[in-house]
């Protein structure tokens, strides 16, 4: 046997008490938001502490304003080859209302059969600790068989990711030098489908803002004044109007600076994805993408930015009617970002495009809501290529670069004062009802998870 | 004296006593959306058609199933020249909150003076019981003085003015005969200015609509379907925004048919009017004004019609922010219409326009907010011109033709269900404080309101 092979083997030879540990920890009420189960938290922060520090890794559990943060390293992580990474994931769980619609107790994890798939039921049995324990699982193989990890290792297990992360910045800039790694890899994301692995390489950033817009100084009858005084849902109208052309492209001077096509032989890897188009927006009702034209939906989704109106109100919006002029009406807008699209330089961007059309006699306001960055991995990324051939010869197919819609603000969090990307490689499925009743993760999630990193973990040494 | 000379005479003889009556009137707290008060609504009503059986109306109390209705005719009504005309005022009045506001009991009306003006207190002694008595007071004169009124004369009095009338379409079908005479006199709206008598003689109607426009069957979120999922209030806002060019023509197909320009004399007067349109928007708090380009202010107002949002509703309104693509997005939308205007083809038209503008796989729903055409009498129709002369004769100044940017329902339901138009013909000032506290009626408004109806009364038999 090959020193990967012997691990491999571990693994298997491990898998019922790697198992029966998945279960102790969905044991564990640790629902951050709810402070009922603060006391929940810190059991299982300390108990998946107790874990690491049992195969080598020095662990520390830190009090924090919230729920404690876990950090370790392996304690031989000297002169290793390959990057020293941070393992990121979180032990925390989404609250499990409305209980009723479970259909076994929520936190007594136990696998059951459903049309021919094994599964392990639970809350976080998927999101996040099924995950996090596919990585120290490996670690565990390799301890046993090998007595060390192949490259140098380090941990951070956060407590408040279901409630907003309010602990985090703070923690790591106060931990800047004892987490700034050269890779963080992040397990929290899905799979392409149960077959396909995937890396999750671009996430698209964000930036929210409310645009207020004032015309008279109070709400006007319109018989009396209809016609004459300026009406501020019409200035907005023109205005949210004014963002696209008919093409879908935003019309935000400056707005596409920084986005990319995509590299050609992920667009490859794209267009031959079996993703339908039809069925995904038939499953909401709908029939016509309409993001930008010349680029498909899946490309809409993960590699283009947006510019969407995510509320809007103004006037008497009550039932029945009235004739009332408002004196003021707004507009939350959100923008998902990409590549190195500058949410700063947009939100100014968009600024002065409202001003350019409010008439002198009006006046706007803003609320700030929030700015990220999109995330992106070049294709040439030496961790990738390596990840995704290890992945490829773990699950036998091609390793799907995906991108994602939404945001994970660990990794822009991790970039901009660690200095450091992440690899995000999970074995979850869209199916895994995380956030809903009915959690589960498949066996073979948690097994070829852990087999995955043990792969993932002999490349990125190589 | 002439015959007019000595009805003159006797009202300006009988001034104190006329006044009193209006202390009485006022005294009845009939305010007809409250409950509590209907019994004082009824007391109103009794209490003036004993007034009107005491100088030779026949008037009687009709029950409806709300406020009772007044109807009276004069016991002389044959063989008299000029119209036969109907008389309409209400003797409801509006809620007094917040009474803490009011400088004194609103129900107990009393006569003072402020900057040499002299006034009397009270809610309702403008809107609509100091108005109703000019007229009821002009035929007492002419009743006392020569024993009979120079033409024909009915009334009707309304309690449910102020709470949108619902008694009053039914009973005006119920007694078409009874009701359907020459003319409508209207006695409800106000003068110019202090000095400036006036006829209203065009009010803007009302088509109200509000649309609902549907993308998806539920509400997304817009890092998983930002893009290619359709946004409805993206699809709402662009509508809207092409419902005005940059003239602020409303784009409706055949909006304006049926849209008159001025009659040129009208339009000289109004010309010449001593209304400043820099006045109007800066106490609103605007300076630039909003409507069709092209045409004053006051022309805005008052002769052209609008196509108004009125409110605007769609995704997170609350505070902070969600990051969600509605479902849903809703706008209500009114156009004010004048001339020959059809509400019911702009209502058509309106809807086949968003439905032009609507992706395939979106839909969109309707609620109807009622449609009233606008009113306007004709610069060359008799009685106006007779009535105008008989102003001028009073106040010594040149009568103005007015507009009014709202809607007097009373209006186009005496011209579709009676047959009539109404002359408009009121002393009321803009600074009255109708609807407000402190509402009040100069002593002149009174005074020479009831030698106005004197005068056109007379000129009406000519």
């Amino acid at each position: 046997m090959t020193n990967l092979d012997s691990v491999l083997a571990q693994v298997d030879a491990n898998f019922d008490d790697s198992l029966k540990r998945l279960v102790t920890l969905v044991g564990f009420k640790s629902i951050s938001t709810d402070p009922d189960y603060k006391e929940e938290c810190q059991k299982a922060a300390e108990w998946i502490a107790n874990e690491l520090n049992g195969i080598g890794i020095d662990t520390r559990v830190h009090e924090t304003p919230g729920h404690p943060m876990v950090v370790g390293h392996d304690s031989d992580t000297a002169d290793k080859p390959g990057p020293h990474v941070l393992f990121y994931a979180h032990y925390d769980v989404q609250p499990v209302d409305p209980l009723e619609l479970w259909d076994d107790d929520p936190f007594n994890a136990k696998v059951f059969e459903k049309d021919g798939v094994k599964m392990i039921f639970g809350r976080g049995s998927s999101d996040d600790k099924g995950q996090m324990l596919t990585f120290v699982e490996a670690c565990r193989a390799y301890k046993e068989v090998h007595g060390s990890l192949p490259i140098a290792v380090s941990i951070l297990f956060e407590g408040e990711e279901e409630s907003g992360s309010p602990s985090l910045l703070p923690f790591l800039n106060a931990h800047k030098d004892e987490l700034s790694k050269d890779l963080a890899l992040v397990c929290d994301t899905t799979m392409f489908d149960p077959e396909t692995p995937a890396i999750t390489t671009m996430l698209r950033g964000l930036m929210g803002e409310e645009i207020i817009i004032t015309a008279a100084n109070r709400d006007l009858h319109s018989g009396a004044y209809g016609g004459p005084a300026a009406n501020p849902i019409k200035i907005l109208s023109r205005i949210l109007a004014d963002l696209h052309d008919d093409n879908g492209r935003v019309q935000i001077p400056g707005f596409y600076d920084g986005v990319e096509e995509l590299a050609p032989d992920v667009k490859a890897q794209w267009d031959a994805l079996p993703f339908d188009d039809a069925e995904f927006l038939r499953d909401v009702g709908l029939s016509i993408p309409a993001g930008e034209t010349g680029y498909s939906v899946y490309e809409q989704l993960n590699a283009r930015p947006t510019c969407e109106f995510n509320g809007i109100t103004g006037g008497y919006t009550g039932s029945g009617f009235k004739t009332v002029i408002a004196s003021q009406a707004s507009a939350k807008i959100s923008c998902r970002l990409v590549g190195k699209q500058d949410p700063d330089k947009i939100r100014e961007n968009l600024r002065a495009f409202v001003e350019e059309r409010l008439p002198a006699d009006c006046s706007v306001d803003y609320i700030e809501h929030g700015s990220a960055p999109g995330h992106s991995l070049s294709a040439d990324f030496p961790p990738l290529q390596k990840g995704a051939a290890a992945l490829k010869d773990e699950w036998g197919k091609d390793t799907i670069m995906m991108g994602m819609g939404g945001s994970i603000p660990i990794v822009s969090e991790f970039k901009d004062i660690l200095g450091m990307d992440s690899m995000l490689i999970g074995y979850a499925l869209e199916t895994d009802n995380i956030h809903s009743p009915n959690e589960k993760y498949n066996l073979e999630s948690y097994h070829k998870g852990i087999r995955s990193w043990v792969r993932v973990l002999a490349a990125l040494a190589e």
